[in-house]
């Protein structure tokens, strides 16, 4: 187990890769990029792409994911999402049975969402995105159960009361994965009012992450497909 | 106004009851009855009949309803709800146009939705009950959708994630007064997550009462119904 | 229901307009704008209009506002409330019996109340305006009860302790639709210390909706004062 | 200061009585009951007799309370307070100008006033009860006006909004020492509610004490009556 | 879908049982027994078992227990677990490839897990119970590596500060559900503390349910292994 | 009652300033700045020194301060208060008795405790300032005890633990006001610490204002302070 | 390090004994004994004792003091603090150069300030016990600076406003560590007040447990001691 | 006594620096930068080399730093740590004994980690650093176990779900202090959650600081290695 970690040499110190952790977790490591200088993370994606790794960044503002973008040719920033990936020359994605659905409540939720999809897209994972089926107009969610109905896993993204995680749970048998959002002003409490209804939720097939953690909603979502047989 | 407050003589003191409320409010002062001894409550209920008025009493444990019942003739004890109404002798209810439904998630919910459902009662609104219809199992509302889409408010009851008020609103155009209870256990914080989630609701004809709070829930929804005019 | 939900085609994707909604819900939708992009409001009032419906957007800063203004002849800006409505060529409003009270305790508190204010002038609900009258003055609300004391429905507004919607709901028989806000400092917790004085009024006719939510103050007490007979 | 501590010796070991304190802080030490065993409170109860100090136990079962009335015959027990209180033989209480007005919202409010009456009572300051005035019958408040407004302190006892101190304070120019209750349910938090609406109040003229803190609010009020001049 | 809800006549009323609910979401309905008569949980059982599904009661005391035990001969009570399971005559359980690992903490934690691990056996799944690994005694839980590194999914059941899930989630791949429990007293305040920590886990694969939530926690494991194909 | 209120004309509307105020309350309006155009600030000190009254706004940013000092000879600005008052022409302040101290833990709190010391001046109370004596560093508090321990009342100003207000009253029998204040980080929740601290105090003579409440601090101890007799 | 872990066999299972612990930790495991039964924590005592070390139960309740003291000579239960410790025959305690002072504000802290005084008599640590030194009596502390300013470490225990530890480590150049306990009411909101109170704290020299965590604050302490060369 | 306070002259007033400290609490005064000008920090660390004391500034913004360095020849700047400090001329730190390791989970803890290990190299105290080292990787922690298994004192700074000092304390006989931070985002509560985490733990020999309170968790581990022993 030599090889555990490796060691990147920066301007500004060294920035610890755990390049064991595709082995043991079966993906490699994400970069967070919320505060970090455009140059831990390029180094970060040159060695993950070089080791034959496809490479993502969350939390990347604009003017970071233009400088990667120009630093990594397959580079493919996402502006909503605030996210940058990137695959290794000649890239082959892994096979992956499972579908997930992506759903969200409101627009101003949808910058989470698409966090959450580019995860998954970064895994290999086919996603279906249902946009602006909000509980206050019930038809909406109906009308569009076919996308979702037979899906492996599905990431619902709410926030206000946060119940559409719920009302999608009673439609289908497969896990859900709730992320409560920030979205709303007031007694949601940051997101909080969300987070709590969710946890509440009386399905008994939702589960759930930290506010606004696309990320992780997308990845355990994506775990759940990669783990699934061909149905 | 000299007979704003009637003082009703009592072996441990008094109890002054607000004898201009009716005038003022529409209806007559409600007996809280949590904690307060029998013959407390005996007195108020005997000044209130004898005036020509019904009365109520909310939180009444068994034992007190027990002794009203024996005092009282008309007294109707409903145990469920831990509520005794009564009426004076040949009383002629008010007639009221509006028509109030009492929706409930759960049988947990139960106690709270007939608090309110007996305070419509106390007030002459006809009430229409709707149980057991939870957001996890998505047909059950929409198979009762007509026997509460045409009235003039609804009261929602719901514990643990209280999505059910949002869910409820998004398929009708009267108020909805929502009302969170306590049931659920961990992160339902005594109720306060579904309150949360209630007062964030996405839905624009939601108001929300205190948790637990039937009584109140039901008495605004019976406001709505003695002010509606002939539809 | 083929016509429920129209796609309108925008630049940065497209919004999905719920259609249905007046005939379900008695009013089209409201845009709320915090953060829209103009040509989503824009796009969402043209297919209003069109549609002979008046529109509403709340949370609209001064440049929208000025944008939209421009853009709709008939669009009436409120800078306080941060709204502007628009209502289509020869507009007729209903016919409305009921009439709302509008109440502010200090003058920190204007523009949550004139958001209300703005919502119910967009229903065609008659408004009363009852400002600077909080419960530290106690002489100040009394002068002027015969201005809101026969109201419909009464919205009252009001940060810090939150007491006055408890005040004014003694002196009326109607329902008093609290609305907290974010005014005050230290320990009144972004408004929650308002939030939960009105959550616990002693008096029976308060319902409260959340921190700062004018617009749901204002829409709330209109669907009751659209419901209420001739008096 | 050779006397500043006095050890009382008991069975379970021996109580530090803060002999100093009168001459510090004007009044000697009281007990706090709850959990006290009654040999504990009945030996400062003799020491302080002995030294020609009034007494004072707070929060008291009856069972102790009996106890202390049967050993000392000037015991003054008050069961709704659960205060026991006893003075010196031919003891003169001071002449105090200062006169302190106790006021309450509802019944369920009268313990912990009663408490703050019985503590002003020990300090020998007069006092004047002013009950069952809450803020949702407000004509009940203006009616006893003359009782309370040229007090030198009030006392201010409310649960649930914990309006009243509030309106109280906008009616007189004297410091209102405001005392939230835990009564209430659901979202009063356990008096925390009332709490923080008396700590945002906008009258200038209103300090708060703990949750329940009866005989503080009490001891303060009878510290401003006690410096007061004649007026 | 005539068949959808199925009414259950009781003594107090009826149960409607969502009797569409295994095609819906692929397993029946499960009684959370806290608060209900055994008549109720009786009358399920019998239903779900004449309709050849295997029946599972949650937080059920030992005296209701014993009476289930009594009337069902398939009935498996768990008294650590407060569960009673039952399968119908010649039940053949699913053949399911995933298998889970429930991992406590400390022996606190036990009853929680094992209402985990009973719901994956009336699902079905196979379980490894890993207990006792607490943080604090870091080698205890490498030396059960192999026990768990291969699950398909895993529950991991830890109170006070909740680091387990984090832990474990650092050795394994696959997805981890995290469940906090109420175990611990002062500042974990019910359950809240490990709640907290366990979604603010820095890594990437574990998605948290309820306090004190093991069904739920069980249930989700388990539908994640029953989608697993071969492996 | 005719002049109870007086309207004041101005660009964006009016001011309604409560002119009765002071009979009832014994002393005028202050005005809180705090986002107050300047206009207005200047129209109620116009409308208050012309009446005779002495004029105090607070919560005032440095480019208001200077355009009132400019308009107003009398006006007295202070920097680090944030705070404005003036006198009318010829202004002779009341006789009072009383003095107060006002107490500082660290450099920190001397804006909240300028708020104090300049309200206790526009009310014509004398103070002494006691600054940087936190409990850390016990024997500063000691060293300067001859400077208050005569006060009629004492205004505590401390952040952080809050623990000075308690060992303050430890040393003296008059009222302390303690004055939380938002100084610190993390787990000072806004200065929600220190609030709960002085509420908690063991010590009876400590009563509390709202976090930052610099001007209440000292308001409540002027008031005492002008209730208090020659001593 | 095979002999790792000591699995120990009983009625209900077993008890995982971690058997490397005192080498690994320096002391071997104590048994938090809040509902163990007894025959669980007869089975650690009789193990530990065995290898030569001494044991100590927390949180044990009399019945089961009086059962462990009945089988084990050397036991030596303390019913204020909650514990039972025993030593093997002959023990002889280790020589530490290290004293640790106790400190307590009031009578009801007790409790918890013995627990950990038992902690340390069980590692062999010298203790000094300072009780009712609480801060509303200030000259109380300093009378006994005698007996703790030379102490290695501290531990202060305190409920309601948790002022202590500051002020003691305001004297003192040694490690504090505070004890939060959750004596009081209200706003003490269990312990939570004086736990953030301590957190907070101006001293430098302040480190925080768990509320009512007596055995921790004493561990803490004796490990500070036991480090400490001779002075 | 004479010389316990020294006032330093400064423009905008005068700073009390506790010139006693040193003696009282075995180091000097430090400077907490955050709001303070330039000049005041200036003053004390002028008056402390004077004194021939070392000087220490924390939370001190990039101006005032370099400010600072280029008036005093020996100041040491950290720009991560936000620190500045100075020895006077010819300064021989004292012999310590014991040694601090000061770990970190993440890259972004190493702002407080830094101002922990600063705060140590000014007591004259060795310091190992170990970074990167979060629960998720765990080999990471063990690779690194010699490192810090025989220091004195342990310094653990961790942010999100606060688990590192849990699993550190599992490894190691020695106090543990832990340092959460603010990092993370929604549920992490500004740092709550990782505060709660670590207050909750169950390694007995872990106490807590405030959160991002770098400063007091190196201070407190240095107090304790300069008590120890030889080893």
């Amino acid at each position: 187990m030599a090889e555990e970690s490796q060691s990147l040499p920066l301007a500004d110190g060294a920035v610890t890769l755990d390049a064991d952790r595709r082995r043991r977790c079966g993906y490699p490591e994400v970069v967070y990029g919320e505060g970090k200088p455009v140059e831990a993370i390029a180094a970060v994606f040159a060695a993950q792409l070089q080791r034959g790794e496809p490479a993502l960044a969350t939390r990347v503002d604009p003017a970071t994911a233009a400088l990667l973008s120009e630093q990594f040719p397959t580079a493919r920033p996402n502006a909503l999402a605030r996210t940058v990936r990137a695959t290794p020359e000649g890239w082959t994605p892994p096979v992956v049975d499972g579908r997930v659905a992506v759903i969200t409540a409101g627009t101003t939720d949808l910058p989470i969402a698409e966090e959450a999809a580019e995860t998954l897209a970064w895994m290999g994972v086919a996603v279906t995105r249902v946009s602006d089926v909000g509980v206050a107009g019930p038809h909406r969610l109906r009308e569009r159960l076919a996308e979702f109905e037979s899906a492996t896993a599905i990431v619902v993204v709410a926030g206000m009361e946060g119940a559409l995680p719920s009302v999608v749970a009673g439609y289908v048998a497969c896990p859900v994965i709730a992320v409560p959002t920030s979205v709303g002003y007031g007694a949601n409490l940051g997101g909080v009012a969300a987070l709590l209804s969710m946890l509440n939720s009386c399905a008994s097939n939702v589960a759930v992450v930290n506010i606004d953690a696309g990320f992780k909603g997308g990845y355990l979502a994506g775990l759940i497909a990669t783990r699934s047989g061909p149905r």
